[in-house]
């Protein structure tokens, strides 16, 4: 089943805004046996607007279209979709119910514009936007469904899952698929490639592995294809569980949920705290951790400690050792974690110093120089890396790193 | 102009990578007068590729390609391409001794398939690649031009602003297009219009105001176009002097700067420090700023104090303080800048405690309550904020707000 995506509006033509819906659209249809063919992004103009549906219309079954609802003169979608099918308008009963709502919640009067929001095209199904003024449109036409919807990331988003996810899964006779994800990290696409490469061979033809690398990560997906759902999950899990054993050294979590959060749950299940000492991460890494609801269970903070005097006041860093061996070396690094451990009362702590660029090199720690610690109360780990030239990259990095080695530490003492 | 952006891969048609090539590509040819009509995401697949340049073609004279350049049987564009313009191959020398350099700087064989990368089709003028190993082709074709270039962001990005943008420039006749924007801080987009109703109503037709918001932000741009580049930055500076001493207590940058930068920037050539104090945010305001060179002459670091003890022992908050107040109180995020100053010892501060939700709330306190405080040795502000519901986004808001509150203090000691 193929699907085409066409997102609508000048914003993204002109760069103002990224596209971040289509890709979110297209792992969705993937997870349910739709593969889309093409992406377009086109301009608020009415030709150009039936030019794309007329090309979409070759090459796909199902046509989700993003954008161009809102209620100003320049957004033309519904009048351009009416035109394409060539249909009339209606008033929509619940659509107007909706607007007058927000309207209502809001304290604002309804203003003609919005209730033209109520009028759709005579031949659709409403979708009914439970976050904003603009209805979704369903259409059925000429064996193809188009599905138009807002262009508002969370509009669009709950539409799809409540509604048009469900619909289309009722709608056509989709393949039973099914994902399993393992999540690794410190170890390279092609190294974990040559371990399971047995594995990867005796796989039946309807079940097919991903390799999906990320800056120090890798996440393995299997998929499965088949009709007998119960029996397809259960040959998947026998074979994640092949895959699990063999690579278990560098497994974080078997379900598909960002590094910092597979670290997160498996310390809250235990009931252990982690703080941070950050230099040239700058922050990044509580970032990451405080960005999830319910991190404040685990994290403690920390601290960023970009000078030389916070690393000894907060951290008690000794003087002569940042004067000895640099604020990046393996002396520092360990005070802090240490420091860490000691004055923030985890349970677990990182330390990261280093030289994140694109100044501040020496012939002997040149840029992408980074010391790493991580700490438990009995145990300290340290470790070099070399990491390239790019500021932003070598932050990222050296977190990614960082929770690698957490992550290693922690298994020592589970196992 | 009209340009096309062609991206290939089935990277993007399955959603594992977000296209951000194309809303830089689309920025970078906006600024130079080029105006994109289209971009379409097609799959490694020869006959869509085919498809794709065909009806491209049609609607534009400068077709931009990104992807699908790897040395992999997947990546397809090259040949495709050469079947396109119907050409044969030819070895490039100064492309194979870029491949050939780039391995025996990280000292390693090079392989066939690499050396085919040197391979290019007939017709093309080769740009070089000096970040990776997959040179970018320029072609002239039918009155029209075609740029492939790889799909990795710095390698396409490199090529773009060493080449391919001063080459299109030389190419075609281009307007003159001057932009000139202004970042402001703290006032909705709304009542920043009413205030400059009049400037822009004055504005001839050939400079345009654009209102770029984006959390808590506006940047006011500036657009004019034109014949004569000294006459049109003339006129346009004068209209930016009168918008500049309009909206001057909201100002913050007279350039296209991101908050953090511009505020960075102010504080460097006065020779002041900054040190952070942050709860709800977790680590993002520092972030911020040290994603950014040169941030250390400025920035100390500070604390992220998630836990009631980081605060009184990180920070010097009392602890009764946070018993009496609560951790979400004017009364501690006072204490919390205060103690930043006294123990990081830098001439400003930030602090900022709330609840980010989604858990965490209570009827008096609930989730998306924040307070903010920015301090100098002699001047402490404090100030209420009530976001929504959402955690990323009260992080967020938090933080612009602090760099708005910083930058209304750092004014006040300006003036």
């Amino acid at each position: 089943m193929l699907a085409e995506i066409i997102t609508i509006g000048d914003e993204i033509l002109i760069g103002q805004i990224v596209d971040t819906n289509s890709a979110w659209i297209a792992q969705e249809l993937n997870k349910i046996g739709i593969r889309v063919k093409q992406i377009s992004s086109v301009s608020d103009d009415r030709s150009h607007i039936l030019k794309a549906l007329a090309e979409a219309h070759n090459r796909a079954q199902i046509i989700l279209i993003t954008g161009g609802l809102g209620p100003t003169k320049d957004d033309i979608t519904k009048r351009t979709l009416a035109e394409y099918f060539n249909v009339g308008f209606t008033e929509n009963a619940e659509a107007l119910e909706n607007v007058q709502q927000l309207f209502k919640k809001y304290n604002r009067p309804l203003l003609e514009v919005n209730r033209l929001q109520a009028q759709i095209p005579e031949n659709c199904e409403v979708i009914l936007n439970k976050n904003g003024t603009a209805p979704g449109m369903w259409f059925n036409y000429d064996s193809r469904v188009y599905v138009s919807m807002p262009g508002v990331p969370f509009e669009m988003m709950y539409m799809m899952e409540d509604q048009v996810l469900p619909k289309l899964k009722a709608s056509f006779k989709l393949p039973v698929i099914i994902h399993k994800t393992i999540l690794t990290v410190g170890e390279g696409e092609s190294f974990l490639a040559e371990r399971i490469a047995d594995i990867e061979d005796s796989l039946p033809s309807h079940i097919k592995l991903a390799y999906l690398p990320k800056l120090g990560q890798v996440r393995l997906r299997l998929s499965g294809y088949g009709d007998d759902e119960v029996l397809l999950q259960k040959e998947l899990n026998s074979f994640a569980d092949q895959l699990l054993f063999r690579v278990a050294n560098v497994v974080v979590a078997e379900e598909d949920i960002s590094l910092e959060k597979a670290i997160l749950n498996k310390m809250e299940a235990r009931g252990l705290t982690l703080s941070v000492a950050e230099s040239c991460t700058g922050g990044y890494i509580s970032h990451l951790f405080t960005q999830h609801p319910g991190s404040s269970n685990v994290f403690f903070g920390g601290t960023v400690s970009y000078s030389y005097e916070l690393k000894e006041s907060v951290l008690g860093v000794k003087n002569e050792t940042l004067w000895q061996h640099g604020a990046v070396s393996l002396e520092t690094v360990t005070e802090m974690v240490e420091g860490a451990i000691l004055n923030f009362k985890s349970d677990y702590a990182i330390a990261v110093t280093g030289v994140a660029g694109p100044g501040g090199g020496t012939p002997d720690k040149p840029v992408g120089t980074v010391w790493i610690a991580v700490a438990s109360a009995t145990k300290t780990v340290t470790k070099k890396f070399t990491f390239g030239n790019k500021r932003l990259q070598n932050i990222e990095r050296s977190a990614i790193s960082a929770l690698g080695m957490l992550n290693t530490l922690l298994r020592e003492v589970e196992n």
